[in-house]
């Protein structure tokens, strides 16, 4: 097994929310990725006591422990004291600190005054991380496992756990297990779905890790193999690759965390044909996803936004009487505005959607939910009817998701114009 | 002393980074607003020996727990076999739930399969909330203590904390006392900053508590009032709300926790107005926004996301030598923009956005993060220089969310046309 390691992030904004933590996600992000295994991550203020119980516990249960936060020189940064006390080493002057100080304040021209001081104050023995004034952080060995102190301001702590933390780590345990993940994005199956087609995979293989979770309207399907040796862990994840694509089929959507959009700007990069919109319902979501990948200019024209009849009739010329017979919300408006924005913007694909997102607007006839969607291509135009669920933002990403993935599904199979 | 509280996040996707943990925070954020202590947030995987201990001491150290994640029919999902193992309590079939996930089958024509069951089997003596199909959340009582075992997908959380767990200890927790609050949204200062505006307050009101809450790009302010007397809490807040008005100015986008969007639209629909959009770096997201909002049809005519030169010539009559002298981002390109698709679609108001998301395309004269934003009304037009800073997606939403503001700006006071 790897090492175990424990994250402690410390500062009372973190337990009030004012501030979303994000320095213990990036670390254990960062840790993951070489292999290392974060086992908790805990949160807690500026109380000496809770700090030094959670020191405590960190170091019976983890191999190495690593704390954000909680080193400057304010009222409320008492990690310092209480690391003092609880590791029975006391606060001695660093002079090299001490002197980085009173040449910054100096270069500054701020006069000396002893409340700066305070920060080159630090336990007895441990390691500074390149010392200069301010939350440089630093490390400690109890009892053969490396504590690291590092300071709470995102940018100077993803330097530190770079720079000090990660080498130190691989130094000292490389040799040990790696992990090796992937990441699939899944969509259009219910988790107990998942669940199903992959749960037989954990008990065949000992050392491989299955887990997903949800992200609308995504499932992100992960896949860990830990092993001593990396090679053994890539060729198995290779083998399993195949067995998940084999189970998805259409439902698999990226395999390596890919968004879906990223992988529509691929295809069309790939296959050089450009798409423009027609958005109806979506409002300019679907716009909106597609120029959320850098360069989507080089395929991406246009959306036009046709919220209301008006616009329809205007900027496509839908005709008004087929707004009146058949409705804004219906197969022959949906491919019009397909058809009608692939001619107009001379694109080579036309995309395009027209739904109820509710709460209001329903019928009986057309419930809330109720959304077409059309493709145009010099091939031919196909349209599809859907009813979903939800709360009126979720039915809009659902058919914005939905419309793309038509693209997709367009790019990958031409023949999907003719199927059902 | 108020109740210490736990929050116990569980979920593999927390510990290895690839989901930052936004549940606990928002959970603090909530229950700190109320006057509860969160003294500790616990972030783990989906391992049972670690949920078990996790489990076992914050029972023992915290008056109440709150655990977020590990509810639904997956593997990985293994919260409630072990709670089940805890504390002693057998699984049993929940009658009401597996009925709602008969029905919920039965109504979307999935055939029913064992599998659906087993998130219907809860331990025992539990109190469900609401009982409906997948993670709906619920309660119990260990020795006095409530553990609150909430789903992990966000909206689904903020809903069970807000109807289930607040009302819940309010009403044990509070005796006679009652907490009042108040949401504002902030838009344009930085934390400090508004920690520098409030400070006082709390000095100056014993049962006076203030937080806040970072919601990018908006900051949420709330303010809190504990007291034996409905009353007189709502009159201090009343005399605070003068306070917040006063020291944010303009700052103060909304006052009951509404969204920018909601604000605009009831001002749209007060004065009588329209608005119709030119987006090119936003892609589409400022229409998304405005039709968030149900009803956003009265007031929203449409769109025209002009990605391409050629579609901002095309759609907007933009002359090809203003875009080659002055380039697409530029004050000329954005206020032609905005007048175009004022005038083009009868609209009373016509916004516009340019500019460069990043991260390519961007040069020493224009920077990625430059961008224009012109409004056009009946009275006059106006145009704005930005620099904005972060990634390509933070470009777009502050982006939007800036030229949705100049439409509030605006309709609160149309002296804003001819201010600098």
């Amino acid at each position: 097994m790897g090492i175990k390691i424990e994250i402690i992030g410390i500062g009372d904004e973190l337990i009030t929310g004012r501030v979303l933590d994000q320095n213990a996600g990036y670390a254990a992000a960062r840790l993951h990725s070489f292999g290392f295994e974060v086992r908790t991550i805990v949160l807690i203020g500026d109380q000496p006591r809770i700090i030094r119980s959670a020191l405590k516990q960190a170091g019976k249960r983890s191999d190495a422990v690593l704390v954000t936060g909680g080193l400057g020189g304010t009222l409320d940064d008492i990690t310092i004291d209480v690391v003092s006390r609880v590791f029975r080493r006391p606060l001695v002057l660093h002079p090299g600190l001490q002197g980085q100080i009173r040449r910054s304040l100096t270069k500054k021209a701020i006069p000396w005054d002893p409340k700066f001081e305070k920060i080159a104050w630090l336990p007895e023995g441990v390691e500074l991380f390149h010392p200069r004034p301010k939350a440089c952080g630093f490390m400690m060995n109890e009892n053969g496992k490396p504590f690291f102190f590092l300071p709470g301001f995102p940018t100077e702590m993803e330097r530190a756990l770079d720079r000090q933390v990660l080498p130190y780590l691989l130094h000292h345990y490389r040799g040990q297990e790696v992990v090796r993940q992937r990441v699939y994005n899944i969509f259009g199956l219910l988790e107990p779905e998942i669940n199903e087609k992959f749960k037989d995979l954990e008990l065949r293989f000992k050392s491989l890790r299955i887990g997903f979770y949800p992200n609308f309207p995504e499932n992100q399907l992960t896949v860990s193999v830990h092993s001593e040796k990396a090679l053994w862990a890539d060729r198995l994840l290779d083998s399993i690759e195949k067995v998940v694509e084999e189970r998805l089929t259409e439902h698999l959507i990226s395999k390596h965390g890919q968004t879906l959009e990223e992988v529509i700007g691929e295809l069309l990069v790939k296959k050089k044909q450009t798409l423009a919109v027609a958005e109806s319902c979506t409002g300019g979501l679907i716009g909106h996803r597609i120029t959320s990948v850098p360069g989507s200019s080089d395929y991406f024209d246009r959306s036009l936004v046709v919220y209301s009849n008006k616009a329809k009739t205007e900027l496509l010329d839908i005709p008004k009487r087929i707004l009146s017979r058949h409705g804004a919300v219906s197969e022959k408006t949906a491919l019009l505005m397909a058809e009608g924005i692939r001619k107009r913007s001379g694109s080579d694909l036309g995309l395009a959607v027209t739904g109820i997102a509710g709460p209001g607007g329903g019928t009986s006839e057309k419930p809330v939910g109720t959304v077409w969607i059309a493709l145009s291509t010099g091939q031919g135009n196909k349209a599809g009817h859907f009813l979903f669920n939800g709360q009126r933002n979720q039915i809009k990403i659902l058919t914005a998701y939905t419309a793309l993935n038509w693209v997709r599904s367009y790019l990958l199979d031409d023949t999907f114009l003719f199927s059902d």
